[in-house]
């Protein structure tokens, strides 16, 4: 949080995971992970806000799905499996069907950070309310 | 007992007693966390480089401090133990007395990501080389 390069990395980081989850794994930079498994180690928050600037995290879970999946996320499996059908791309994690929300506006932000498969994250979704954001699957509901 | 001014001393006195620690929470931002511990879960990455956003992770590893220490880090207990006697201060863990490194310059780069009990943590730390990364304690060597 002091280090002011630090917040330029992060926001340069939000806004490739924001602006270009189409370019696959085109954004690598710097050399390959040298480790047998590329590294799969995030943390999720959940709080109530609009912005994560602006939200006290309420929850916080691990999840670490670079073998076999663990954490303190609920359900690391299913969490993982998601992960991996969309190849990490967190915008891709779409409502399920026939999930039915209402439309009050309680606003709940979850953000995702580490690295997934070797390539570092940092992810915030905004979900209009609890019902929203856990129709969204298992990696959100926690 | 039976003065209502006795009583009344009395009751203000249990009043300052049960609500007067409560004020130590003073320096937390926004809504205050719900959950009965706050969250720490952690998410940290080593790579070679002199910056984060130059350097691809190389390892990473999820820490959770918030009950029983847990994680894919190696040393959950020791790691959260150090984190509890800094407050969180991470760059209040200073290398260990009596471990000699060689001054070789070949930079490698630790993050820290997520919450510490109920804050969230964004940072970064470079060290010289691998030897002065693992003479920092627990926390650091993964």
């Amino acid at each position: 949080m002091r280090n002011p390069a630090r917040w330029a990395a992060t926001l340069g980081l939000t806004a490739t995971a924001v602006c270009g989850p189409l370019t696959g794994a085109a954004h690598a930079t710097g050399p390959a992970p040298t480790a047998l498994y590329a590294p799969s180690a995030l943390v999720l928050t959940v709080g109530h806000g609009e912005t994560a600037a602006a939200a006290a995290p309420e929850r916080a879970v691990t999840l670490d799905c670079a073998t076999r999946p663990t954490g303190t996320h609920p359900a690391p499996l299913a969490a993982c499996a998601e992960l991996r059908a969309a190849d990490g791309d967190l915008d891709a994690l779409d409502a399920r069907a026939g999930v039915l929300c209402t439309r009050e506006y309680n606003p709940v932000v979850v953000t995702v950070d580490g690295v997934w498969q070797g390539q570092r994250v940092s992810y915030e979704r905004t979900f209009a309310n609890e019902c929203v954001r856990i129709s969204h699957g298992a990696l959100f509901t926690f």
